[in-house]
C-alpha cells in the first residue's frame, strides 16, 4: 500500500545545505586507529581489523546521513510493509548506498539490512556480518521528528564487535568497539551509577511494542521505575551510554535494531542483554535448501533474540531483569 | 524530595558556547511589526500592540534559551513536586528571567507561570495575561533528550492571541499571533490536508497522561489512527502546524501547557480545542478573599480545560472529536 506522507514545507529545515550543524562531525570526532589506547590494544583480538572497520563504519554513516537528510521533511511516499511498519525511498536508498560501500571496502563479508535482507559472504570474510538499519525510527522520520538514526553494526562470528548510532539531524555519533571506550563525537562517555529501580529513568520507543507476556513483564518494570518515557528510538541508548538515563527495555526487535547498540553500551560501562540475561548474538546461517521463501525467512528469524534490556550498570540490570521475570 | 539526576558529561553538547546552531534564530527569523501583511492588519483589533508583544515574546524566548541551554546536560538536582512532576533550577531560573523582562516591558499585565504561580496585573494591563512554561518537557530535559521547549502565550481577556514554541537545542521557533500566518523561524507554515482518521499520524506526550474516562476516550482515538506516537511534548504541535503530522491529543494539562499552541495551530490552518470542541480560554480571576491556599489554588484551577485536541483541519478535528466522544 502506497500512501503519501510528508511534503516539502518551507519552514522546516531539511538538509545539510540549508542548515548549520548543531555539532560538527569531522575527522576529529571519528574514532580511528590513532585513537586506540595502548592499554586496550591487547584486549582486542584483531586490533588492525577493528580500527579499519571503525573507519569503514564512519564512511557508511557519512554516506547514510547525506541521503537521509536529503529526504527528511520532503514529500515522499510511505509504503506499509507486511509487518505493518512503514518504509520510504530514503530507507531503501540509504541501505543500498551502504551496501555499495561495503562491497568495495569489505568484499566477502555478509551483510544484513532491514530493507534488503541478507547477503551471505564468502571465504574468510564470511565470519563477519554487517548489520544495517538505514533509518531507525522511520515513524519519527516520516513525521519530521528529528530523533531518527542510522544503526551500523559489525558482528564477528555472530558477536557484535563494533556499533555506530548516527543521528544525522543533531549531528551526534556514538561509536562503540571491542576494547575501546565508547565515544560520542569523539569524546569518551560513561553510564551513570543509579542502582535503584525506584530512582531509574526508563525509556522504550512505544508501549505498543509490547504484547502478551512481553506487555505483562514490561508493565512490571515500568511500574517500578521513577519515570517511564517513550519516543526516542535508538537515541535512548545513546542517552543511556552518556549517563543521562538508566534503563531501556524494548521488545519485538530485530538484529538491525539492537546489534549496533551492544558495543556502545558495553564500552560505556553498561550492560545489555535479552530479557533472559543472555548475550545478544546472532550468527546467520545459509538457508536450508528446498525451503520456500517464507520458510527461509522464518528459519533466519528463529535464531535472533527479540527483547532487549539495557542498563547503566550490572546491579540495576539484575534488578530490572528480576522485575521482568521473563520466561523464568 | 531532592534527588540527583544528570551530570556533566563530556561527550554531550550542553550549551550554545560549544555547539554550532542547527538553525540560527536571529532578527530575520523573528516575526515583527514589519512582517504584518497589510491584508491581515485589519483583522487585528490592536495591531500595534500585537506586533509589540511579538517582539516581547521573542525577547523572552531568547532569554529563556540562554538559561535552559546553560543547564542542559549538566549536573543539577531534580525536585519532585506535589503533583509528582519533576522541576529543576533551570525551570525556576528561566521563569524568573522571563518575569523580570515582563515587569519592565509589560508592567500591569498579569503573569501566570508553571513554577511561580499567578501574579495579577493592574489597570488596563490586567486584560492581558502572559502564560509561561519555562521548560515544557522537563522529563526530556533531565534525561538529555533535546526536544524540550519553552512556551510563551499572551491572553487577552482569557483568549490566547499570541503564542511561541521555542526549541532551544534545535534552534526552531514557532510563532503564531492573531491575524498573522504562523511561522517557523520566520517562514510561513501550514497544516496538511489529511482528513481520514485511518491515515492520520497521532502524537501524545505519553499514554500515562490519560486516566479513567480520558484513557477510554483516548484509546478509542488511538485505535482509529494509522500510527500513534509518543514522546514529543510541545514539539508535536510544532510538527502538526508544519504539516508533518495530523493529530495531537493530550490530557491532564494546564494553561501553560497549551495556551501558546493555540495561535500557532490556528494561524497554520489547524483547529485546536478541548475534548468537547470548546475554545481553549481561561480568564484568571482574583481569588475569593478568606480562602486557604489550597482552596485558592483549587479555585484557580477550576476554570481551565485539561484536555486538548489539535488537528490539521476542521474535518479531521470533527472526526477525532466524535471518536473521543468525551462527556457527550
Amino acid at each position: 500500500m502506497l500512501v503519501q506522507a510528508g511534503r516539502q514545507i518551507s519552514g522546516l529545515p531539511k538538509s545539510k545545505k540549508t542548515v548549520k550543524p548543531k555539532m560538527t562531525v569531522n575527522s576529529s570526532v571519528k574514532m580511528s586507529s590513532s585513537s586506540i589506547h595502548s592499554s586496550t590494544k591487547s584486549q582486542i583480538k584483531s586490533t588492525v581489523e577493528i580500527s579499519k572497520y571503525i573507519d569503514v563504519a564512519n564512511n557508511l554513516a557519512d554516506a547514510a546521513s547525506k541521503i537521509t537528510l536529503k529526504y527528511f521533511r520532503t514529500k515522499f511516499d510511505v509504503e506499509i510493509k507486511s509487518d505493518c511498519s512503514p518504509v520510504t525511498i530514503a530507507d531503501r536508498e540509504t541501505e543500498i548506498a551502504m551496501r555499495e560501500l561495503l562491497a568495495v571496502d569489505c568484499p566477502g563479508h555478509s551483510v544484513f539490512g532491514e530493507e534488503h535482507g541478507i547477503q551471505f559472504g564468502s571465504g574468510e570474510g564470511s565470519q563477519f556480518t554487517w548489520v544495517l538499519d538505514p533509518i531507525d525510527g522511520t515513524k519519527s522520520f516520516i513525521t519530521g521528528k528529528p530523533l531518527f538514526g542510522t544503526l551500523i553494526a559489525l558482528l564477528h562470528n555472530g558477536r557484535p564487535i563494533l556499533g555506530v548510532i548516527d543521528q544525522p539531524y543533531t549531528r551526534e555519533r556514538w561509536i562503540g568497539a571491542d576494547g575501546y571506550p565508547s565515544t560520542l563525537n569523539g569524546q569518551s562517555i560513561s553510564t551513570r551509577a543509579c542502582s535503584s529501580l525506584s530512582h531509574a529513568y526508563l525509556y522504550a520507543t512505544t508501549p505498543h511494542m509490547f504484547e502478551g507476556a512481553n506487555e505483562t513483564a514490561f508493565n512490571r518494570l515500568r511500574d517500578s521505575v521513577r519515570i517511564p518515557m517513550y519516543g526516542c528510538d535508538c537515541y535512548a541508548y545513546g542517552l543511556l551510554a552518556s549517563g543521562m538515563c538508566d534503563l531501556v527495555a524494548e521488545a519485538d526487535l530485530k538484529p538491525y535494531d539492537y546489534m549496533a547498540l551492544v558495543p556502545i553500551i558495553k564500552g560505556a560501562g553498561g550492560v545489555i542483554t535479552d530479557w533472559e540475561g543472555k548475550d545478544l548474538v546472532w550468527n546467520p546461517k545459509r538457508p536450508t535448501p528446498g525451503l520456500s521463501a517464507k520458510e527461509t525467512a522464518a528459519e533466519l528469524k528463529a535464531g535472533w533474540p527479540g527483547e532487549v534490556l539495557a542498563a547503566g550498570n550490572a546491579e540495576l540490570h539484575a534488578k530490572a531483569l528480576a522485575k521482568l521475570a521473563f520466561k523464568l
